[in-house]
């Protein structure tokens, strides 16, 4: 109906929406009891995934598998375009990500892994993750450095014959707490006298079997005090991790444009999720408000949640079709040309959906930020990205240099 | 390139500019001088008209004249889709309507003849506003009640054997002072009593010719400061005024039905036009930050002015898809079906614009709100748009109430 | 030095920022640690004490206890406006309230106790609460209805022969997890059948030990992700607990006279904690931004890091004007005549908080979300405290009621 | 009854009070007419002054006159923080100020004439100001530079014998079009070639006579369509305009420090100023929204409207207690110590002030922007006060640098 979507991608969201209805809506209480289960425990991060498993299962049967994949055998042959309305559908009901294959930071590792690995590599690793069998990590940001400015890593990624030797601390390395975990993709410094005067060609990325002396899950990290069992977020230090010299993707001083491939459609990825959480934000504030009835008059009627409605709607409505268009960008000219429409989704996404949270919140009260509704933990996921993968002020500023060239030309 | 744009659409916007930058941007200062001699010499409303009816006939000539009407010979076969980007192009050079006779009111006018026009008055009146020669006012609101809701109206319309008779007082009734202005279009109560207890069927629209006995022009009102000569918004006061029976449109009780009908267009070439005033103060914003260098350091250079570049970029981009959209939805689905639509960007577009015009005033200092530049009196247009033709409020409680309803269902 | 502080505030002001310089800041990474230690023991809620009880002891013998008490041989005989600066320290380093037994919602019982308990009743509770023995929990806030109109309470509270017999479910009664919280006020309905048409006087308080049979803790309650052990949240049911009928105060249908009582005060402490809680944000924002410094220019030479800093600057201390002044004017003309005073704080108090605390979030990145810094925990409780005791949404219609209510006597 | 007034502040007050009650309540329709009279006339400029001249008379007669002096034997004796409560009451009444010759930019410029003006110059210029025969302006601004940076000013004072000659061109020179308006302070570069490598050091302030040969009001700037008649800003060239040496104040180079004198208090006056135009703003919204009753419910029984009374109120009211701190802090320990206090009003008050009356505008519709409320002229004035004397971001970018020494420190 509207006027950006192409029968394919209804078809495919359709398609989508009942395997969702029929398996994942039925399973999200299910999930949440294993989970709390698990972690009373002690087992949070290496306890029983029956649901997920069941889920995984269910998606495999249902030919819904790996489709983030674009242009791969693997995959299903989506655009961008194509691929983003199924995202907004994962952030809308987040088990189904993972049910599908299609959860972060996996699709980024394996995408990496199918352009840039060795046969060796990808029989290795590439192979169980397309078949979910194993979850991986990517480890980039580090506690002492301004994350904000990746060429800043200190991390070493240090040449020793057939070998490279990686010394340093990583944090937020989602996933790495969960047992299932078994491969990281690491980013360091390799270039750590600067010869080459491009910051940007000093770092490289390199595959990390978790499994190899010297790495050490150091602690979990907490968002907004969610431990986000079982998949977390970690520290890990590397103590002269030594790995094969072939583990090196791409080549010495490559990490960048790596990091530069994945980056573009996994803002859309993100940009998609965001607006699915923020439209199931708007339904429970809508369907808490048509029930609740302070002093005589029922939320819905009262003018002041019928604006935040309205303007919720207003929010997600312009984010989405901001971040379409920028899929639209990307598939058609390319990330590069498509950096501004990429920066603008990476800031407008997610502080739509920090504020439409906090209205759903604000109408929920005190359950609004309880574990009896997805409301707050969505809030915290929505507020850690205004921060990761680059901050909002850096994106602005990339806008702005973008949109001010513009007239420096004439 | 954009993901919603034809190549007609993209042959027309080309064409459009190529008339502007031949035609109407040399045009401007000209402009602004005869108005303001036209002024200065007491005649605001009845002076020259050198310039505009320079730019008419350049734009007859191009075969750019009444592209707004959308399904009629007199028209440009043009849908709502096709048509707004040429109405941001409008709003970016606010010349550029008239000179192609599509500016309001005289189009919504144009459309209400054409389609329930008796033959006699398309004749007298339909005939010279296609041919541009005369122009047009729309008189709807009035002092006394509060304008946002229309059922409020107290203006009456009486039969009087083969006439009716008007009285009651109008406001904002731009284009009266106009001595160029010869025909309103009036809404009034032919249902005094409330006869029909639907109130949205109490009202109708007439033909007033402005010369007819009893039509006096009281005064003209100023928006901020700006009194928008040789146009203008006037308090005009009807009393005893006569005219025939066959000047009621489409039947007694239908104003609301004609009103209906007019509405959604008009939204859209509104809010394109906000959204092309909104490029305008962005284009001025990154050109002023490009010369001004306080502290020793260009405003471009700063940190919080690429902040505000950004945040317009996204700001403006975000509205023109949300219009966009429902222009499709008003070819596709109709009015009614798109009025959830029509809704939001009627709010969305015009705090946006406010938001883009007021960064780049800031960046300008005292110039920005001086006649040195178009901003000051562009942000008054943006403001007053907030609340004419319906405000904000009305806006969102009708977009949240169409929310809540699918929730209602279920 | 600033203009509304009095030698006396000034002097209390020293010597509790003394105390909490010598004690608390020291003591803030013990108590982290002994917490994290006992849950995860499985001791969250009945693990040591160690760090809370010597910090009471030095508060004891610094002569900083029970403070809060106003005009009582118990307290220190400080008036709202003495007491307030006290509060924003407490704010500032959130052990600092609990070692002084100055800790909602003791602090509130004591109040509600001294003034209306029975001899019996100030023997068996008043006497340990205040000498910080035990604990307490107000419950008062209902999982069913909406709890922003207290009026809507259904908890029951029926007269049989000598005693009370209570039946309900309450939630978010803070501190009840808590092994030390030997006693709750609670809040219920006494006249089920609303024989007094005055829907404020149909509820009554009452004194409920802990272990009174029936009394059930049904679960711990998060804030965001937070359990905040060892005083927590919880959701607990009431089924045939039966008291004496001498533990209902001051008499039946009087509960909301009690309500209003302790909210004023209650009010000023939350929102001066609030102001100390932004404080340590921009404190924490500050050191930040002097130490980072992505793409070679420190964060705090940024423009856009620099107008944070500044408007969190001017936020904190216009909240604070507004705090004082709604203390004085609570001193002065009571509770009753300060009561739109007292719901402005309500409302700028936490927003201004939550604001401060997310830009400070914001410059720390992932840091600001993690355990590593009291920043997220912060957000969490000034985002609660929005809705706690009434949302802003209320307390902003009976500002505008009071507002509006000028105009009409005249 | 508020914290921080002191007696003779409520004596002041309720003095002044009367007087506005009993002269300029009354007066204004008949200045409004007697403007727009002149204005029609062709004598915008120089046209009849009859109700100001009476109210001047008015106010010399009860006593109120030239109370902005604060320590002199021409004032009143009042600090910055007695006198800060009639300045909210001139901006809720604009006519107040000039009839208590309390208006700028005469208030500053008779401040700097009595402090540095030879005896001669007070005779010829401050006694006639003093006694409100005459008027002046203040010559600071200039069209070519980044007026927020007024080290960038490059018109030139040239030395030449016993004069010096004066070229450049200024604008927004405030009262340059009045008739009445006969003597400017003009601020230029006495160093043109930077010997003294203070750029604060390079500017000097001189007299200059309207009627010197070389002075010319080029034209008068509009502020948002507004002429501000009779009054007004002007642009002004100076052509070789020579006037004796002894006109110079203070000394070659001491123009900043003469400035900064000025500064502080006049910040105080247009802050309060600001406060008052906003209560008067928040006055209109109440009343308006008490008798506008659209789709059958009044405005003022509506929670958007109120929503937005409730913010205004606190809005209002922490901006003067900022700006009575602020005042308190100037008398106590002086200009230069209260500069971060001074700079945080200069944010908050005239933002605070849009914001109201942009809230106030929306409840009055089309009336809001007219000229049948003092609204849009009220956000025209405020609006510019944001980067008037300095840009919002200026003051920020002060404030959070003197917040950060702080921790600079440490």
């Amino acid at each position: 109906m509207d006027f950006a979507y192409t029968p394919k991608m209804i078809e495919w969201r359709d398609r989508l929406t009942a395997f969702v209805n029929e398996h994942v809506v039925p399973a999200e209480p299910r999930f949440r009891e294993e989970i709390q289960a698990n972690r009373e425990k002690g087992h949070a991060w290496d306890g029983s995934h029956e649901v997920m498993d069941g889920l995984k299962a269910a998606a495999k049967k249902a030919g819904l598998w790996n489709m983030f994949l674009p242009a791969s055998q693997n995959g299903a042959g989506l655009t961008n375009l194509e691929y983003a309305p199924l995202c907004e559908i994962m952030g809308r009901y987040p088990l189904t990500g993972e049910a599908m294959n299609c959860s972060a930071p996996d699709t980024g590792n394996m995408e990496v892994l199918e352009r840039y690995g060795t046969p060796e590599l990808k029989e290795r690793w590439l192979k169980p993750l397309l078949a979910g069998e194993i979850r991986s990590g990517f480890a980039m940001t580090e506690p002492d450095v301004a994350s904000s400015d990746a060429t800043q890593i200190r991390s070493r990624i240090d040449r020793d014959g057939d070998h490279y030797v990686i010394n340093g601390r990583k944090w937020w390395t989602s996933g790495a707490p969960d047992e299932r975990c078994k491969v990281l993709i690491f980013m360091g410094r390799t270039d750590m006298e600067g010869e080459d005067t491009d910051t940007y060609r000093q770092q490289s990325m390199i595959v990390v079997p978790m499994d190899t002396p010297g790495v050490k899950v150091e602690r979990v990290l907490t968002v907004f005090g969610y431990d986000h069992a079982p998949h977390g977020h970690a520290e890990v230090s590397f103590t002269n991790v030594r790995v094969p010299k072939e583990n090196l993707l791409l080549g010495e001083g490559r990490g960048f444009e790596i990091a530069q491939g994945r980056l573009g459609p996994g803002r859309i990825h993100h940009c998609m999720r965001l607006i699915g959480m923020a439209e199931r934000a708007l339904e429970l504030m809508c369907r808490r408000a048509l029930v609740r009835k302070p002093f005589g008059r029922l939320l819905s009627d009262q003018g002041v949640t019928r604006e935040r409605i309205a303007e919720s709607r207003i929010l997600i409505d312009q984010a989405r079709w901001l971040t379409l268009n920028a899929a639209y960008m990307m598939d058609t000219v390319g990330n590069k040309e498509a950096r501004k429409e990429i920066a603008m989704i990476k800031v407008a996404a997610p502080n739509m959906a920090c504020q439409v949270i906090d209205w759903a919140m604000q109408v929920h009260g005190g359950a609004g930020v309880s574990q009896d509704f997805p409301l707050a933990d969505a809030y915290a996921k929505a507020r850690t990205i205004r921060f990761a993968d680059g901050p909002d002020e850096v994106h602005r500023n990339q806008i702005a240099k973008l949109e001010l060239a513009q007239y420096l030309k004439v």
